[in-house]
């Protein structure tokens, strides 16, 4: 059995006839926690709050559908063909108008259309990371962001972060130490506005600070704000980059706003970087897909996409409250960030508990979610949880949210089973829920 | 003056603030002669031998219309939304369809889908070359793919290749004189079929040869095969990937089939490899446009899409046609390829021309071809010229060889008054031609 077990486990080295053909870099490679809840996720039974998946179905088919026959019947020859590296000017022209919307000006030259705002992260590291620099991020931060940032073999140092976004004094003191250690750091990358998975944002004041603290040390700011117009109440701060251009590389996407589909995002970078970012785009893909570009371009002509966002405003903020009003009835001792905007809740895990390790317990009992090591670089994050609200419905959610409770409840009694301190009878006792997850299969 | 021009030319090291933080791979990141020339051969009046845009028009629109129509019928939601990294089943069900037709049989699961095969060569490009390592490739070899290679740092040593495509006498000296100098070669970049630029095909026997070379040396192949189904008269022989399975990654693309603004293509690799090709993909785009692989999937099912590749297949043999009886007619005691299928010629020049210091005479003829040292890693390539017979029309092909002609005349005049020996008059006596471009501006 053993030895069976051994050969078994070592196939992916015993049996790939390339295994000593990889770069170092692959090293970095593996499947992301989020990767492998896709397939659990996927069965109907399950109720996910795990993926990040927009509710695309608020978005009424007959304005897409609307939009391609316009394609096809203005722009067919160009959109069927190659583009430019950079993206279709009119297209850019749009993007303008749509980061004017969180203070930004910028000139149409120095926007950047990429498949998706992932291939602009993956595109800027490329750019940036020799293998040992290092990678300033929020601490927890957005998977798929370690994923590139690891996949060119990135240090990653977290800093910490509170109710209102990354923390300056933190930044500083890990700038510091960094530096002291003779690291080189090449950026810091945050997520400001309805963080994933934090699900809070950075104060206006705090956006000030951080920007200063970068410029003072050197250091480029990479800003990601995919859900930044996603606001449920009022408008939060402007971002980063509409008081900083030099030191600032935006991204932002249509993957929230519209749908992810296309794989459309966009960098908005100064002139230098821009320019590298275009040949560093050409040489990936040669360029970004003219049909989804145009598609998008039609919707947005077409369309009132303004009044679309509100849409997927109010879907989301329904969702938002749904899931903070049954976190507040099932788990009442426990602390979760309450997100203005975006499409997550953070949630903490009493002491003792271990996401990761409980979240097969969870998928039998049909309730999905990310554990917070997914988040994390360093393999912290076991006493956190990733709660989505954006893709199910608010039904959906509350009878997760009750899944979800029972398997924490679980965890609970059976530590109180083992435990032979008052410690931990105490944990069980504070965090006690009363309702069971219905017997659905 | 020269204080002037200094400064200027040394504008990005001066006024970029972050030229001291980019990643040591960007040296090799620099602007592609073709991706100049797009800019040039755009202006309607030039005739462009130089794009390898293919003649999207031949397509009826009314298919691909029907087409969406029935994507936003049938799976709007799932089109719209994030899809799997390593592509949707159905339409990696046809793309093995497609693949048979070449001699392929391989599994559905080995398929990874991806944004145009350019972005297949950067993954298996970041997965398998640390900075240093050699990549062979074909004398000349594609620009695109030489460009991804320099990204990621690679060494790229050619391998000289004749009529019957590259010669496996000189890849055997290759390896031996790479390997007698310590190198690492990691793989065998090759376009067997219609090669671009030198629009030659690898014989039968040759793609054995070269696939036992390269499996007793322990070096992968990447087959690239964009045009393959585009032959003129019978087909070429199957891929290389139609005999070996575990020692060839194979590239494809909807780009020259059906339509490159989708940005579709994919790699069947080793089932090893695969994983990590997914893993790769995820990270740089989380997943493939959804919306493009329905679009392209609801074509394959509803089109007759064999008729329009063989419709494909009769416009671009016309334009052959047009173009080797405009270079006979012309340049009659120049020589060049004879392609098969595919995209293009490949014109060599008189001794003591130089195809890429005459460009910009060319474009004031207003004809543009791709100078031969785009293909070539090494600064060489200069006597040859590659013409593309894909996007003008047969007309057009006529007038840019002759208004070509002129230049390369003009050319030989200039070098005859200039030469004060007999052998430089003999190469003019021996290429001199009689038409002048007509007096189109």
């Amino acid at each position: 059995m053993t030895t069976h077990g051994t050969t078994h486990s070592g196939s992916s080295t015993t049996f790939d006839p390339w295994y000593d053909h990889y770069a170092d870099r692959t090293a970095g490679l593996s499947a992301s926690e989020v990767r492998a809840l896709f397939a659990v996720a996927s069965r109907p039974e399950v109720v996910s709050l795990a993926g990040g998946m927009p509710f695309v179905s608020a978005l009424p088919p007959e304005l897409v559908t609307a939009s391609l026959a316009r394609v096809m019947r203005d722009s067919g020859p160009q959109a069927l063909q190659y583009g430019s590296g950079q993206g279709t000017p009119e297209l850019r022209e749009h993007i303008l108008e749509i980061m004017a919307l969180e203070g930004i000006r910028g000139s149409v030259d120095d926007v950047v259309v990429t498949t998706g705002s992932q291939q602009a992260l993956d595109l800027v590291t490329k750019l940036f990371i020799d293998p040992g620099d290092v990678v300033l991020a929020e601490a927890p931060s957005y998977v798929g962001a370690i994923g590139v940032f690891r996949s060119y073999q990135a240090e990653i140092a977290h800093v910490m972060m509170d109710a209102d976004g990354l923390i300056p004094s933190s930044l500083r003191e890990s700038i510091a130490a960094l530096k002291a250690a003779g690291k080189t750091i090449k950026f810091l990358y945050t997520i400001p506005t309805f963080h994933n998975p934090a699900g809070v944002t950075l104060s206006w004041q705090r956006r000030i600070e951080i920007l200063e603290i970068c410029r003072s040390n050197g250091i480029l700011v990479l800003e990601d704000n995919p859900y930044g117009l996603l606001y449920f109440d009022s408008p939060p701060p402007h971002a980063m980059r509409s008081v900083e251009a030099e030191g600032v590389i935006y991204l932002g996407s249509f993957s929230k706003t519209l749908a992810p589909g296309f794989r459309v995002g966009w960098a908005l970078a100064p002139h230098a970087i821009r320019e590298k970012l275009i040949l560093a785009n050409e040489s990936a893909i040669l360029s970004p897909s003219a049909f989804s570009q145009y598609a998008i371009l039609e919707y947005l002509r077409g369309a009132d996409w303004r009044a679309q966002i509100n849409t997927f405003r109010s879907v989301y903020r329904e969702r938002r409250d749904a899931m903070l009003t049954a976190l507040q009835e099932h788990l009442p001792e426990m602390s979760w960030t309450v997100p203005t905007g975006g499409f997550y809740v953070w949630l903490n895990l009493p002491p003792n508990l271990d996401s990761k390790e409980m979240l097969p317990r969870a998928v039998k009992e049909l309730v999905a979610y990310t554990p917070g090591t997914a988040f994390y670089a360093d393999g912290t994050g076991r006493q956190h949880i990733r709660l989505s609200f954006c893709y199910p419905t608010p039904d959906a959610i509350r009878l997760g949210v009750r899944r979800l409770t029972a398997v924490i409840n679980g965890e609970l009694e059976l530590l109180n089973t083992f435990a032979n301190t008052g410690q931990l009878e105490a944990v069980h006792e504070s965090a006690h829920v009363s309702n069971p997850p219905p017997n659905i299969n």
